[in-house]
């Protein structure tokens, strides 16, 4: 017996409830049952945001909404500066060259989050820098950055902020409006436990005032004819019906369990997986680590690719690899959306199994017990 | 996040390839098409129960076979035994009495199982019995009855064994034509992983000239009405399509992985949560376990209806309680069907949370760790 278990830190799981909504009849877009239903999503998104801020769903990937704030939010005559600590942030930097924005580049050893300290220095070695593009969970990485941090100084110098918090919103903390970011991008496909398909952008009335300010060489990824539609509850053109109706589905949800105690939930998986890590001897890679996904270094003599084809080909569990020059260094797996203790305590002991039939030296139980013994303790 | 797992003793978790099947829309069932289907479900049903005999599918519960094979098997002028170690050999001793069935009771102390030795006793002490009805795997007291010793003495003494295999067949050993079994029921609902809604019965020719000796006090329960059917792969009364679908995909499923191969998997499973029981410091309650389900006996100032309740709404894991003098003292745990080592590892480990949070004293990971060990010495 073997099922089927996503911990890739996206596309995630996707619970049957949702599975069953968006199997329901489709309907046609341009009705006043889908208005009805895109504006309660969109107050629901104002909540997942935590802002006031227009929020805009674009049917498309996590790329197409940071795309669309990127280039809108970057028109000639003004600079970003990107940073770079990871694959994510490598392609903002990419959108930048794309589309002959003007900017710089802050690199940040991987497996390091930035914070305010480095972003103000950078600051301060070039005053034209009125755009700080920023991820705050390094899904390639598994670094968290200091939003909170960063927001503040960005702030003090007037320039805008756009965090990728497309393995952030729906984890771990996201407070838009009491930190001060003006755009916040995420994705159906992490947190938000849907298909992939939809990207969404929360945008501040600072960033739609510099949007505003000039044409923006996008057809299909311009926000402008997002928020323009979004006035009747509308979109420019056709939109995922079957998972915008998921994503009402799963909003109201997390309405209902209320962001703090997922944060929480988040925050207690990634604790019981790090400390199974270091039960099993096993080292984890980020300095500063998100809790919406862990990277767990490889041991030496484990070959990467075997040990996730046995996880997957034998028990089913589904983990990612390294990208770029952490290819073959490293496993992730996500704590995000819907995966439970129970799940994580799986994967875990999957890991234990595959580790000891490669001939890694360890006791069986050793990294489960880790894991529950933080379980137990939280709850109490 | 709480996920919902099915641990009781049927019904047991669907498949989520399975559930899809059975979405697929209905189609009639006089048609050739579902003729098709029956007769390859039929195929497969026997080499489900081992045998080359003609298996029958009834719209209905396990009861509904069982009592359609008792009844068609003890018209007036035979005796039937009835051994009776538990909840359910109980509601085959209640068919006799309410068809009239001459019969006589064989009581063995629950949590036992019988073997060829008690029947031989009881066959030598009344020589009008000629048929034997027993429980192979007690789902109430979780004990294993001995079917290969008990079909021996009761072939040699040329009556006719009825065997209630509703959590054994598919889940452990069921050799109906090798042991000499006359009649084995089965219901959907436990190893065949599928809805409640089906019942089956193999039946040996030697059953069906049993059952043909006399008119049955039956209509819908009448075997001959769909002996009859069947040679037109045909039912006589409106059967549950959707279900016979699902059942269809789990056969051919169950081939494909081999039933020794699932054998081995259920006891794998019993073992590690028989050690993981015995790690805890908690008793399990059969002298003569079943792989199929594993009974653990409740421990002193737990209150057990707190402890299922708990194991349900806190961490989603259903699990069954006692019945019967059972009631309060003993909680059960199912193993077949659709369920892995992963789950088997989670209902343990919620196990583990629910004791020590109601007082229990128990090292966290205590008993993940004693099953995780079965686990890996299985998996060299």
């Amino acid at each position: 017996m073997k099922k089927n278990r996503l911990f890739t830190p996206g596309p995630t799981m996707v619970p049957e409830s949702v599975l069953l909504e968006m199997a329901r009849p489709i309907e046609h877009h341009r009705t006043a049952g889908f208005r009805k239903m895109f504006e309660e999503a969109h107050g629901l998104l104002q909540y997942l945001f935590q802002t006031k801020a227009q929020c805009v769903t674009i049917t498309g990937s996590g790329t197409a909404a940071a795309e669309a704030a990127i280039v809108g939010c970057c028109p000639t005559g003004h600079k970003a500066l990107v940073i770079n600590n990871g694959k994510f942030a490598e392609r903002w930097e990419k959108v930048c060259e794309t589309f002959n924005i003007n900017h710089t580049t802050l690199p940040i050893e991987w497996g390091h989050g930035a914070n305010a300290e480095v972003v103000t220095k950078a600051l301060q070695a070039d005053r034209e820098i009125d755009t700080v593009i920023c991820v705050q969970s390094e899904t390639s990485t598994t670094a968290l950055s200091d939003i909170e941090g960063i927001a503040k100084v960005t702030r003090e110098r007037g320039a805008i902020l756009i965090v990728d918090g497309i393995t952030a919103v729906g984890a771990i903390p996201v407070k838009m409006d009491d930190w001060g970011v003006d755009v916040y991008i995420t994705g159906s496909q992490k947190a938000l436990m849907l298909p992939p398909g939809l990207g969404f952008a929360a945008v501040s009335d600072r960033a739609w005032e510099r949007i505003d300010s000039a044409t923006t060489p996008a057809l299909y990824n311009d926000l402008k004819a997002y928020r323009k539609s979004l006035e009747g509850w509308d979109v420019p053109y056709t939109p995922a019906v079957t998972l915008i109706r998921g994503l009402l589905h799963v909003l109201r949800d997390i309405k209902l369990r209320g962001l703090e105690s997922i944060w929480a939930e988040t925050a207690l998986l990634a604790r019981a997986t790090r400390e199974a890590a270091k039960a099993m001897n096993l080292k984890t890679f980020a300095v500063d680590p998100t809790d919406s996904v862990t990277a767990v270094m490889v041991p030496e003599g484990v070959d990467e690719p075997a040990l996730r084809k046995e996880m997957r080909e034998r028990h089913g569990f589904h983990i990612a690899g390294g990208q770029g020059h952490l290819k073959g260094r490293i496993v992730r797996l996500s704590h995000m959306g819907y995966v439970d203790a129970f799940d994580t305590l799986g994967v875990i002991a999957a890991m234990e199994l595959t580790l000891i039939r490669q001939g890694f030296k360890l006791e069986p139980g050793s990294g489960i017990t880790a894991a529950q013994k933080v379980l137990a303790e939280a709850n109490k």
